[in-house]
């Protein structure tokens, strides 16, 4: 027992999150101390999304195990259900990988999946982003999966304050600070031509001339208003015509609105100046969102990983409300009116100063450290030291 | 819209948790501007368990669905598939049922999946029992359900004050106390024999006579100790050897590993002072746990209900852990000498002075007020007012 | 009891099978003594097909219930879940309908879950063309769902007869023919050019002049050959390059392969002469078929319904393989040339004499006619009379 | 690939069919270019049956997934979800294990569900026991399981008749004979008592004197009816009053009201004469199986196996109707009375002759050579040469 390492069992539910795991990986791989495992499942393994895990076997991991979750609809309810069929799927899986930690990111609804799997088999749950604030159902996945963890990576510091009055102990934060920075700071920054313009159709960019990226994902409290909230936006950037590299939603329930709306639009504009793409490489997507002159949409990564580019960000609707961000990202409702402003203020303010809110690049070996020193447990208690004296345990 | 009545839907996931409900869907059923819908799960539906739900419609109640989830099993996987199950077929039923509110109470899995499957589908969540604390993986549940749901009725001062400090906003939390203390204030306390002895087997008690209720469930937690831990009961009531009933544990894993040690006791002990009974009605049940001279296991009813009795209570293990309890409650560690020793000590200590801890026995029509006046909303945002500036919302 | 008219619950899996049980459910509507119930599943309820669950609620008929099944994946294993899935949601819209007889069509695996769960509520099945032969998944399907379907309505004199050697009772032998072709004989033909240029993308069709059909589904057992095999379709149509109408595959394991072939083959090839269409109602999608100059690849409608109409047909590959057919059926391997060559033949032949090999145009009203009046049964025993005496029964 | 040894899946259900596949799991572990892969599941791997899956183990062979697939119930509804939730997990151990060929045995849900998921993730297929016939819905899963089918071992020459005219191809029928023959004709036929008496409950059984053995499980297609049933077996039991040792039912539907019914009766009932048992070995039931005086109930072990030996057998009720027996078999329905005379009948009778029907006792060797020169296939087509000329393939 003393002898062999620890097996670490790392969730990958999307290329963004595999993004941000990734140098944890390395750093996991590096150590003799620890045994890596990797479960990739959700948008991970669907070749509708181009199948990222295949970018995993290509950077020279082994894949465990692929878990097909999605029950294809759409709707709130075939999204509820994909969350109950994750964790059928994931609670087979760790029976058979038989991990000693379960490594969980953020707060998709499989991330939410593998974390109930885990916790009634008491595996011990290692959680990074949690105690972060947002919108959409990811708001009440995240907090849950805080609640089931044994183990806290928050991103950032307002984060770990956060956890420690949600009733985390203190001595379970492990670090602070979000690995994707360590990439951010490793890359090359120049994008080649061919990185965007390879795959998915459209016009031709040139990362040379000034161009938007755009992502742009339900929030799915608001169920039902994602159609004229993508318009909005389409029509906004229709007015600004400039180069757009503009790529499909994740998942949620009315992403398919999304991306019809984006499929009525293609059909109907004159296509000279923007193109759609499926997917990038971790390193890529963070080369292009380093490179863009301005992120339009509600990805999370517009918030967390635009800001150590200095990338000007304008972030549309209430999908990322609460979340920490810096100056570079300026918030509109999803008005065409306000967008199309809010682009052209942040193109003619251009890059801002880099901000290490998100991390200093060098979180993952911290992580890595820590999964090797921690020690498991199973059972959780809220921590609320100097309770009232009439209480057991 | 305005002038239907508001849909609950009920969600019953066991017997113990149904007495508790029971004075709020009374009160529900009174009120014009409440309409009731009542869905049955877990043990509720399960002959093994005497099929509770009858109860509930012998009670008057028209019961909207059955919902059939355990995975048989009685391990952590099972029990994590059971989870899974149960998000998925309350998808179903929620899809069909179009409730304004669910109502979900305690810790259970079956709540937890019932939460999961109600916060993904954009539905109203009203968690009754939040911010208590205890040991199993209820522990974890229940603080999950509570991220989950969007009003609160916390049973206890306590309680209330930490789901604030887990950063729900204080006005939805809406009333303060446990409905069964209503239960427990009106019913009548007089146990007739036939209650105990019409159904289950073993000995005759007669309940004019000293007697022992014993329940004792397994701690998930601590999956695999829970036959040394039964054991180390029966080897204490053996010495003891007063009247004693009985009751079978929950369905959790690990509970048949319970019930097969029971089931070896009685086989090898001569049964003259103990008998085994399956289930026991709502009101029945407290008026045993009432009656009773000391209550021994690790229910939560024995911390919770039996304070309003004042019936004395010898609590085995760490399953309550960090529950508020009144002076009725001597915790022991799961071994035969502390528990029979404590056992003896609160049959000759006595009944202890009522509480109202766990409610002031009005609890189930302001439960039913605030249903009726609740605004219903979807998007949940950790509170935590006076955040740094730099964050959206 | 006796009063009180007998539920029939019909299962819609897909667009083709809806127009083929259509006049069915009229026929039932009709009826005083059968009362229609309605499930929808499959690609009936997803957006990505157009939901055709919309034009079944257009055509005036209430949907009971909608079944998301599909887990997303389109690989082997993922199809093998649908099923499973397929059963379990399938169980509880029965439980909820309590029909007195289901309803089934075809070989489909949703059709193969829907009879599963049935025939383990002990529901009496109908199902309808049961005893074809045919290539891929769906043969082995369709004669499980035979041997679990208490009463057959075969669309041919062949297929009775092969009922009945796979010991089916000669009297659970309903009547013979395919619903199909009573809408085939109703509807006027002409082909307004809306039907085709409405929605979908791509050249506009002018139904007037020559104009090829086209549908190209996986066949599963032949998983990871179906990309070459519609490569070899496209290049042959491209070699022809007349007017052409591509519809989306079903949604089967590779169907998302053939759906890349096609969005390959659209990006690179001039598009002046195809349009891709995802859906057509039954009755648009009958006159397309009746009106096209050919039609080319798998679809099980070419060997059925195009006879009705007497269009050439090229099929491709081995899908429909065992099936009848007659004269206007032309059969090739997936190979460019030899496709190529059969369309030119088929092109130059022109029409064929209608054919009533798959019904008289007056099966519907016989179908429910035998609905009302058959003797649900449950207990099913193979019928081979005559066998040695020392058996029971 | 031709150098490593074809992968052979073998899937356990029950006790009873391990029992039976026990020769040819041994005869495949024999051979070199054959490799063993097991699945245990259904009652194998509940506690509840004594987790006969330890069994296995202790026979020496690694058992490489246990599957719980049971949604506990035991009504119609969950006997379906049960099936659904087998395909889902049958298709998730097949894409980890990779077998060449998977062997089912017989015609139990679990079993449906292990030839479902294999069918649609194209594994080929080799089924024991198949072309039956019997009562319950196992007779229609049985036939279902045919159709799904590549290879079959038919366990009597009338089965594989059946089989070939229910279409399966005659090449396809790889040998004749049950498996369970070979260990009926190599064990002695001693019981000690202590194979009877160390474990179950109730009366001290000496197998050197007269006793009886009794099985009685549900007939699902008569659900509701098998409280009444087994209540006129146990009366007629209680009239008879001979050393009786009971079984408990399998898990089908219905069988925890048998169980219950039991219950009420062992409480009941004076216990001098019977004991209740919940598992034997494989070998330890067929030595009881040899050695009892009469066999009572309706296993199919008693139409099947009881006949190696010439133990006498009162068939109770419809559920083996259809099956060949031999002279030793008195059929009997479900009535006290006629229980009563039948089983007063079969002991003044005494043994009958040794029946070769089901097998010659070197089934097992004939099986394990045809898997490993079989050639695996996927595409199967209904074989009824002679057809008329117009079709396909």
């Amino acid at each position: 027992m003393s002898d062999s390492p620890r097996k670490v069992c790392v969730v990958l539910v999307d290329r963004a999150n595999y993004g941000r795991l990734k140098p944890v990986m390395r750093a996991i791989d590096r150590r003799d101390d620890l045994a890596l495992q990797v479960i990739a499942t959700g948008t991970m393994v669907l070749e509708r999304f181009d199948s990222p895990v295949r970018v995993v076997e290509a950077d020279g991991f082994t894949v465990d195990s692929r878990i097909h979750v999605e029950v294809e609809g759409s709707i709130p309810s075939t999204m509820a259900k994909s969350v109950g069929f994750a964790v059928i799927e994931f609670a087979g899986e760790y029976q058979r990988l038989q991990p000693d930690i379960v490594l969980i990111i953020g707060d998709r609804y499989e991330a939410l999946g593998a974390a109930i799997a885990a916790a009634y088999m008491n595996l011990c749950i290692v959680h990074v982003q949690g105690g972060e604030v947002s919108g959409s159902i990811d708001e009440s996945a995240r907090h849950a999966i805080t609640k089931l963890a044994h183990y806290h990576v928050p991103a950032t510091r307002r984060a770990a304050d956060y956890l420690a009055r949600m009733g985390e102990r203190p001595d379970t934060i492990l670090t602070i600070g979000c690995p994707s920075s360590d990439i951010a700071c490793q890359i090359g920054l120049e994008v080649s031509p061919e990185i965007i313009n390879l795959r998915g159709r459209g016009a031709k960019i040139d990362p040379g001339k000034p161009f938007l990226l755009v992502i742009f994902h339900p929030t799915t409290t608001e169920f039902g208003e994602e159609s004229a909230q993508v318009r909005a936006l389409l029509e906004a950037l229709a007015r600004i015509k400039i180069q757009t590299l503009l790529l499909w939603p994740n998942i949620d329930a009315g992403s398919n609105h999304i991306s019809k709306e984006i499929r009525i639009f293609r059909d109907r504009e004159d296509g000279g100046w923007y193109r759609n793409l499926t997917n990038l490489t971790p390193e890529n997507y963070l080369k292009v969102l380093a490179a863009a002159d301005c992120a339009v949409g509600n990805s999370s990564s517009f918030v967390r990983d635009a800001g150590h580019f200095g990338t000007p960000v304008v972030l549309v609707g209430s999908r990322q409300d609460g979340r920490e961000w810096d100056a570079h990202v300026m918030r509109t409702d999803p008005v065409a009116d306000a967008i199309e402003a809010a682009v052209r203020e942040q193109l003619s303010h251009g890059r801002y100063p880099k901000s290490t809110l998100y991390g200093d690049g060098a979180v993952a070996p911290r992580i890595a450290e820590a999964l090797a020193k921690l020690e498991p447990y199973v059972q959780k208690r809220l921590h609320y030291p100097g309770s009232p004296r009439n209480e057991g345990g």
